[in-house]
């Protein structure tokens, strides 16, 4: 394995315990951008974060959060696994644009404008029209770019996607998708949006969500690999990253969660379906936290440079979120102090 | 006027805005606990807290956060009026221990265990009957004392405080009020429990409130500066501060709310009455944000000496509110990255 690689998954919603956190040092995972919420609103995200406020207590020899970036190379010698936060919807801002800057002293480092449905912001890719970012979202994506909170696409519609890398005055991220020529999933984007999301200096994180790759379960490391390289030919190495979209140990019930929130009063499946309602097994090569490095492993066998292969695996998502955490309040407020 | 004089006020509830605040910095105003709230729910504090970083952005040159108290050094340097935040009751934690660190986080610094009625967590000061600290209130207190917030007790009835005072590993404060020898109101305190505050090392912020004063608006300087020169005979001179409860240019709409919430549906006059339900005029020495300078001319033309006109100005609430800080989990994370 590479000496002292920093490994940042981009999105994670796993059944968090000493178990998984354990199991993540052993893969090697430095810091992961843990979800806070699908649907809940700001009341329930701030309970949300009240759960992991216990588990830093409770856990503190495993885990720590991640305040300022810096706390990544703590985490990294003190052998603990970095938290950061993300919320998948804009359900935890309500209709308040100062619950922005809120979330972000509390923490939170991307927000995704829709979780496949309609938002107040823009337009879902389950949704079968978009008209684009909202005027809210207009605002809400100048807001997000003063307090240096990361815009994420990764369950957004096209040209709601492709309007928010263009009105955003900062990089915006897919924290957890795949390009549409690898598998056609709703969830995968198409090159139009890769290369737009490339131009102005943003980044997606590679899923391995089986419904999001080649063959499901059955995708093969090589296949991975491929589409990574293939995806570096199209946005360049800088530009892409994980976000392995891992939900290990999860029940079905929060699937359910995921899927139908509080929207529907029938069952929606999302990508799965009635007669395949379940988690999908995840491919052999990358069961859980444990198997970073195969993903390391397979980049070598293809004859990705060292360079390279730190590059994906952690230190462009380090260098896109510790860009953003220079306009983040708190921040900006130490160096007025050194300053003065 | 004494050099540097720092002088941090330990209440108040003004209707701030630029008129005031330069008034602040002309009556030396280093730094100011705002109450966030009275009545309101977890939600409703997360917007006062938006409407505070709103201000932070559109007045930052005459305002600026206390995240850490060292930024009190920053304000007074830089000519502008640090703002710290105090809830003036338990209604933001609602049922949920969690909320205290999350409002910790969010620069919290004070909460009262009650505001005038029965809370979750204790009893006020206008209930007749008072039970004394909750199974939930001795939670909370333990959870105050580890997360750094001060618990402060100005609106609750004498039981509830001695036993607040007796259960916290740390001071605590009566942030508003004044000695019960001074002026017969059910918001003044006992000198039980003044000394029970001072020996467990709290402090008392003398309250400019007209209704907590021996004769109200007829109340002279001199009667307030031998209430607390006999004030600091019962306490020490360490334990004693300001905390004036002025709500300059306040509307009697926000009187009504502070009085009667969302809890009764007739009229509570709270310490006014029916003939006289409006705020009282505000002693001529004391009408308003520039008049702190009075104060120290007060204590000099009473024998006070610098030191100790300079501990109750701002550097007791100082003391008390950096050893606080300590305990903060943010604060303390800095140390880890410090010695790591």
């Amino acid at each position: 394995m590479l000496k002292d690689l920093i490994t940042i998954d981009g999105t994670q919603y796993s059944n968090w315990g000493p178990d998984i956190f354990q199991q993540m040092r052993a893969g090697g995972v430095t810091a992961v951008n843990v979800t806070l919420v699908y649907w809940e609103n700001a009341r329930e995200t701030l309970s949300n974060l009240g759960h992991w406020n216990r588990a830093f207590e409770t856990h503190g020899s495993l885990i720590m959060p991640i305040r300022r970036m810096q706390d990544i190379e703590v985490a990294q010698r003190t052998g603990r696994v970095g938290i950061m936060f993300g919320l998948q919807n804009a359900s935890s801002i309500e209709d308040d644009v100062s619950l922005i800057e809120i979330f972000g002293q509390l923490g939170v480092r991307t927000m995704q404008l829709t979780y496949n449905n309609q938002s107040l912001l823009a337009a879902g890719c389950y949704e079968t029209q978009d008209a684009g970012v909202t005027r809210f979202g207009k605002v809400v994506i100048e807001e997000m770019n003063r307090v240096g909170m990361l815009i994420d696409m990764s369950h957004s519609a096209e040209r709601s996607t492709l309007e928010a890398i263009d009105l955003s005055s900062r990089p915006i991220v897919i924290s957890h998708a795949n390009p549409l020529f690898f598998h056609p999933s709703k969830r995968n984007k198409s090159d139009t949006v890769l290369k737009a999301l490339a131009a102005r200096g943003g980044l997606l994180g590679f899923s391995l969500y089986p419904y999001h790759l080649k063959n499901g379960p059955a995708c093969t490391l090589d296949d991975f690999v491929e589409m990574v390289l293939r995806t570096i030919d199209l946005m360049g190495v800088d530009h892409v990253g994980l976000g392995s979209d891992l939900c290990q140990n999860q029940p079905y019930s929060i699937l359910e969660w995921m899927r139908n929130g509080r929207w529907t009063k029938t069952t929606d499946y999302g990508e799965g379906s009635a007669g395949a309602p379940e988690w999908p097994d995840q491919p052999e090569w990358f069961k859980n936290n444990a198997d970073f490095p195969n993903l390391v492993r397979g980049f070598e066998r293809h004859g990705l440079s060292e360079e390279d292969i730190r590059k994906i695996m952690g230190l462009n998502w380090y260098r896109l979120l510790a860009d953003a955490e220079q306009s983040n309040g708190l921040v900006r407020h130490d160096a007025d102090l050194t300053a003065a």
